[in-house]
């Protein structure tokens, strides 16, 4: 008899979590000893962050406990943070224990990318975790009562989003919405609230939309209210507003940057070779450094056949997941692996209640059908890790 | 015949507007012409704020509608902000327009009052409207959110209460109450945050309990983790905390003044002979100056027999209404007035949910029984200006 391989899984997010949840139903009692790790008890999705953001769902709809989700009869789950990862040792440093591992999955996630930009780490805040949107949410309703109390600060109640990707773009949809409710809510003349989007680059929305879908998701957000600042790369920012790069400041009492992602540093910091904190790997997901190691989601860089490296987001984290689960089947039983191929298959992207604009596969989509078939998304991936029930819990009817 | 006299009311606090309610009820038709100007198109209940403050009631159950108090076809209604009241022309200037009256009631209410200490007035909130209060409410969540994020930060999770009178007491007691429900909703150790309440006299309550009621009251607030500074004046307020005589820097993310007021500053500009910002009345509560402006609530200061001013409170400027209001009726029909007699019915302070402490007439009270007493006299004063239906709506069971 052989002792069982041991798997350790770090980060429970798109692709840690979707891993997880694969091998435990395709691997075979004592196949392997699962750990999963991560430093909070829930998962949470990522894709849905602009609402509890913008305050237009509740953050709980953006969360799942982990306990919910795994058997913790057949995957070990630890909640801890992990400090370092010591590959040569095929170890993983924990606040409070070591782990020691055959194959390592890295589900890390990313950080916040604000390419030296002075001031937006201490002042802009962040869509990317259930604190830092509930942060947001909180900090919103706040100018809307510091204003009450100062009238004349209507800088209170501009809004500057830096960053007119994929997030930037479905948070300021989100926030369009919700500013009518607050003004009501809060007796302000909704004149006076005023959404700024921010982008360095010359367009907006998300990379790889065509240009007309392009122009008609930006005609529905600026319909909305929401003022684009295109070629503008965001100089500085202070505790006041932003300064852009042609000397304009906008004074704002909230700025938000969704400017960009990098790798979770830790992997630098264990020696992993990255490209902007993303570990190389090879056609099977797997460090090209440590073969033990597989890397998975926002942590992982993969290059499409052009040479350019796909962009970081849910859906590729959550075939990798599959990949790697897959492999590590196959590795168990002495099989051969499987080379990740991405299978893409379209990108929609919110603008708010009941509009979105998006490509399905090369179909373009807008308007109430393409928000359908964001909700058919969102929907999808609940049923992938939690079955109907979850989808039925955590999906709002709005 | 002659034309009606012409009565404006300045404010809809509880002076202002049991006069308004009063001289509506028992003047006949043609009378007088009455005008009620306020600055909100809402009357608020200053005696419950400390509730919406601390997030422990909405703050809808702190407000009413102006509209749904007074009959707009015997009281003209007027929402706007006074800006001068010119006594010798018998004029009121308000932003909008400029209103002549033969009799005037000035119940403006009360302004906070610093006394001089550095950096309150910027960096204190203070519990003395509703959107003073929303701020207040706002800003509790918004140090819950931030801490969040940045755990490190322990001072985001004290408060500084400044002021351990009656309204200092009664927010502590629903602060105290409600940080163990945002704990629970935030995912914080409770033992985390701190609530001071500091205070410049050498004993906290309001003034005029006993010694072993304020020994019970303190007690409460203790157990529920109140931490008492007293004959610790505030030498000093920045945006990190407050300095203490002695030296002491309590810092913290939330401070909350509520150690003193001064009646508004109006009144002063306006020529009035005040002490502290409060009009010096003859025995009708008409100012020396002008025996056609009667004054009520914070505004008016009143001695009691041994010399000293009555405290401002709620109690006393609803009796000084009904004697205004009673004294311009009599002049409408040429009787005789009657001076204002202070009966003073007691005082109970809410210690947080089903706890108070205090006095009817001389018998002491406290506990259940007190906080029944609150819910009693809270009512009463509901069923005074809006009778039953008021008094359902805006109370809540707890």
């Amino acid at each position: 008899m052989t002792t069982a391989l041991k798997i350790v899984i770090i980060g429970a997010g798109y692709g840690g979590l979707v891993t997880a949840i694969k091998l435990q139903r395709h691997l075979k009692n004592n196949e392997a000893e699962v750990t999963l790790v991560n430093k909070h008890d829930y998962h949470y999705i990522t894709t849905h962050l602009h609402m509890p953001a913008a305050g237009t769902d509740h953050h709980e709809n953006a969360r799942v406990k982990i306990s919910e989700l795994i058997n913790e009869e057949k995957i070990n789950f630890i909640k801890s943070t992990v400090v370092q990862i010591k590959p040569e040792q095929k170890e993983v440093v924990l606040e409070d224990r070591v782990l020691s591992y055959d194959y390592l999955v890295a589900g890390l996630g990313s950080e916040t990318e604000t390419f030296g930009i002075p001031g937006l780490e201490e002042h802009a805040m962040t869509i990317r975790s259930i604190n830092s949107v509930r942060l947001i949410h909180q900090h919103i309703k706040y100018m809307f009562a510091k204003y009450k109390v100062n009238p004349s600060r209507t800088d209170y109640l501009t809004f500057v989003v830096g960053g007119a990707g994929f997030t930037g773009t479905e948070f300021v949809g989100e926030l369009a919405d919700r500013i009518p409710v607050l003004c009501e809510d809060f007796g302000v003349d909704p004149s006076i609230v005023k959404i700024y989007n921010v982008e360095a680059a010359p367009h907006a929305l998300p990379p790889g939309l065509p240009g007309d879908l392009v122009e008609y998701g930006m005609d529905v957000l600026r319909r909305k209210g929401v003022i684009y600042k295109l070629s503008s790369p965001i100089k500085q920012c202070t505790d006041e507003g932003v300064m852009l790069a042609d000397g304009e400041f906008i004074k704002a009492g909230t700025v938000i940057w969704s400017g960009g992602i990098r790798g979770n540093r830790l992997l630098e910091q264990s020696g992993f070779e990255t490209i902007r904190g993303r570990v190389k790997v090879d056609p099977y997901l797997r460090s090209l450094q440590y073969r033990n190691v597989f890397v998975t989601g926002d942590c992982a860089v993969v290059f499409d056949p052009d040479g350019r490296p796909f962009p970081a987001n849910a859906q590729i984290a959550v075939q990798q997941a599959c990949n790697v689960a897959r492999n590590l089947v196959y590795i168990t039983r002495n099989e051969p692996l499987e080379p990740f191929v991405y299978d893409y298959k379209g990108t929609v992207a919110s603008l708010g209640k009941g509009e979105a604009v998006g490509l399905l596969k090369t179909i373009k989509i807008k308007g109430r059908i393409a928000a359908l078939m964001k909700k058919v998304i969102d929907a999808r991936y609940l049923f992938v890790i939690g079955g109907l029930p979850l989808v039925i819990r955590k999906t709002s009817i709005r």
